[in-house]
């Protein structure tokens, strides 16, 4: 059974920094949220962790392997070298949505995120060495079938665009209130989830239901690990296997 | 009447480079993307554009005010420090979904995202300066009404998520079918719009579908200009000025 | 004759900062000044002009192309993304050395480096465009002689640092001494000069010199051009046609 | 006793890199150059070393606390993520200067830094987990006393820099010739050795050979511990002793 380590990365006051003393230009915010999430793509992925730039003042983090010390020094380096700090609030659950959901309420218990007094929070816990097992992340690579001769070469850019995003946002729905799994678009045509230990009727329901809602072919591999990183990488080689073999669902090994 | 110059950003061959010679790490690819994605905003963003990071493999730039030989030098700027290239492609039209059209047309006349082949493709014609004028831009900034007191410090940060992504998924689609507007989300609660000359109806029009089909309230500030800079600008404004107001739609001036 | 334009560039208030409330991590402090420095090159570069890490708190550029609103977009630019500020003072003058020293001069009179009320300085006088002429700026490459086969494959890699280090410690004093140009390392074993226009005879004696008193044997490529990346590039082929030739000095065309 | 791992880094046939097939725009140059530092100083500093640019295409880090599956993590983020590619040799030592020499003849031995066949060397031995101990490493933080009110106010940009420069030449020279120590400028007008241990008579005398030398007034922090990381900050907090009690030299604890 899984046990997701999942941590909230939330810029402090950010909205307000914004626009203070006036609105600053898009595009230094646009380079600002992308480095940011550039750097903690690093700084969390070089210790086995996925993070997921989400809204980008608000980014979600699978962060097995992780323990305090080394989310005060992420906090830390952030502070070092940004205009705007984070708070981090970790929690653990069976389900990824279900620790999501309690490190959330807790840092929404320290205060609102554009209260201008509550600033670097780092709250909750982590799992300690002796719990963690080789099951506790399960990641599903998701991927559009032939999305370059589909829609790439096709369409106008936008309209794969139109595509690709609504096979996203019929996928991340379903598979959050069916699964309690975490979606997150990735680029190109790619969804990376973090799901709790799920059959693979699961993965060809949510398959099924983009397909029919959204109009968009998906195939998905799986993968499971004692981090973010062993299982996405398992469920990457497991996805190639899905290519080679046409079916929909692959789980590694 | 506008007339957007759009560049379509397409990394060459990505997808076999990401697999080859074996899965390469997701991290490294996040970071890998969204630095390139950093790097084209303030190349392009500092000669007054706004490029937009929709799938990060093809990337949309408004580019009114750059020419050939900043296209070339930000194509050569890339390939002379990421291992891989990207093909440019530029056109003008009288709406944003037009111009992209002709863009994405013209480069898929020269092969496909996935030929080996082709690389570092630069096509397609910027507007003269003499034919530059200052409503060439329209840029209009929506924005969630309180999505902190909404949602923010009151879901889980998922959730919340889910709300944004559902309400931006509607804008997208409808202002490009109904407008031939390019909607992109920009992090936050934030979507920035290339429209063409569009009526205080049409924009109140847009808010009221994705109130409907969504659930989510918008409003929005609209600005025009030479330059996607100060038709931003100045769409900046004004939403401030709606936020103040409490007006559903803002047009600068 | 050269007319070369020289911002300094200088961290305001930067010591005490590195300090406050403690002691930073070091390695925070070189992400963040070696990003600073990336930045600066792409912004100031993308113009045509050349920035130099120098003492990376102090750092010094050359301009020429790049007007008063080009300055004030790149000390905006910082400001909306960094925890630091920066000063810029810009200064002409038929050397290098006496650009930079009026350049210095200004901004002391606004203010000591540290202190803390003096932030966002920008002063000074950019050329007009009616002004510049295309042999403004004047470049010298200078590299070492087979450094691969002398050095770097021979002794420790400190052992081939020191030598280096002390050809370019030579070297800068001396042109700077004799020749009122300022020049600056740029990595391995390459220093690059801002000159004022200079006799082959002045650059086979700074060569001699360096040879003579630490060791060092250097070739040198000079380019001039409107800008120093024209003059630049010009002073790059022309070393190649040394490195080719076996010419100590060779000037471009 | 120390005993210092030490990783020299090497950009792999970089020198034909950059002219090939025309020399390379200078800014994308150094853009890159400082952008894989930074890189470098995050990946090794994150887990308690630290790096020195140096000559940028030979970086040498202090790396007690990396093992060869870090090194391996190390370079393959590098390899996807620039153009070049890095080779990487570690050696440990009594001495910083003899770990660094024998890790350079380790990798001279695969082949000279411009063998275009000689790609991505991973070489060498990190010391076990059960060998380290709290004093391998000796870290010395040196500043010049009054640098501000001395040169920064006072000089041109270049003028300090010069005296900054010749300070840092005179006292690299020294520490290597003198205690197998490895000086590195870091900016502003701080050098940071990576030195055996060392008495405070050695100290003194580096101190005064520089001020004899080169006419610059030094202090330094010294610290030790179990990693760069541990040792440096001490150092710097010595540092801060030193620059409170006008001592010239102050030993951590
Ligand atoms: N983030 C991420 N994106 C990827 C990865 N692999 C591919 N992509 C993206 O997906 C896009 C499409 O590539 P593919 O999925 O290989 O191509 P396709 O045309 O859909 O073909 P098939 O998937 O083989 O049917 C690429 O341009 C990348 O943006 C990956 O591992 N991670
Ligand atoms: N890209 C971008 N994002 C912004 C901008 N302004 C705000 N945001 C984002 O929007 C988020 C929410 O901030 P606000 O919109 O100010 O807050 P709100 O709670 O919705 O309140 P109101 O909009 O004032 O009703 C912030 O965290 C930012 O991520 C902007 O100019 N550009
Ligand atoms: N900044 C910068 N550095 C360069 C450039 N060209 C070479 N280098 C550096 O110089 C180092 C040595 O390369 P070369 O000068 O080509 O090699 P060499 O062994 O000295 O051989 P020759 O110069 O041909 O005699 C490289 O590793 C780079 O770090 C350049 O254009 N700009
Ligand atoms: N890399 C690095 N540079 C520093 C650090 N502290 C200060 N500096 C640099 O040193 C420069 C000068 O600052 P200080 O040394 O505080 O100032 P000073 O005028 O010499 O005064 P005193 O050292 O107090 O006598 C700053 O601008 C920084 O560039 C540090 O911890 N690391
Ligand atoms: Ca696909
Ligand atoms: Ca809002
Ligand atoms: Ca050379
Ligand atoms: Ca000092």
């Amino acid at each position: 059974m899984t046990n997701t380590q999942v941590t909230l990365v939330q810029i402090d006051n950010y909205g307000p920094w914004t626009v203070t003393p006036e609105p600053r230009r898009e595009v230094d915010l646009q380079t600002l949220q992308s480095r940011l999430y550039a750097d903690l793509s690093q700084l969390i992925g070089n210790r086995g962790g996925y993070v997921f730039f989400t809204r980008f003042d608000n980014m979600i983090a699978v962060t097995n392997g992780l323990d305090e010390s080394d989310h005060a020094m992420i906090q830390e380096s952030v502070g070092n070298r940004y205009p705007v700090t984070v708070s981090l609030s970790v929690a653990t659950g069976t389900t990824p949505a279900h620790a999501l959901a309690d490190a959330t309420d807790n840092l929404q218990d320290r205060g609102s995120a554009q209260d201008k007094d509550r600033r670097e929070i780092l709250c909750g816990r982590t799992i300690g060495e002796d719990h963690r097992t080789d099951e506790d992340v399960e990641i599903a690579h998701f991927d559009v079938i032939d999305a370059t001769g589909e829609y790439t070469d096709r369409l106008s850019a936008f309209e794969t665009f139109i595509e690709i995003e609504q096979g996203y946002a019929t996928l991340m729905k379903e598979m959050h209130g069916e699964h309690d799994a975490l979606s997150f678009f990735v680029g190109g045509d790619n969804v990376i989830a973090a799901c709790p230990t799920l059959t693979e009727g699961a993965y060809l329901d949510a398959i099924d239901h983009v397909t029919e809602v959204a109009g968009v072919d998906l195939r998905v591999g799986v993968g499971s690990g004692k981090t973010a990183h062993e299982a996405g990488m398992d469920a990457k080689h497991a996805l190639e296997e899905a290519r080679a073999s046409g079916d929909a669902v692959w789980f590694a090994e």
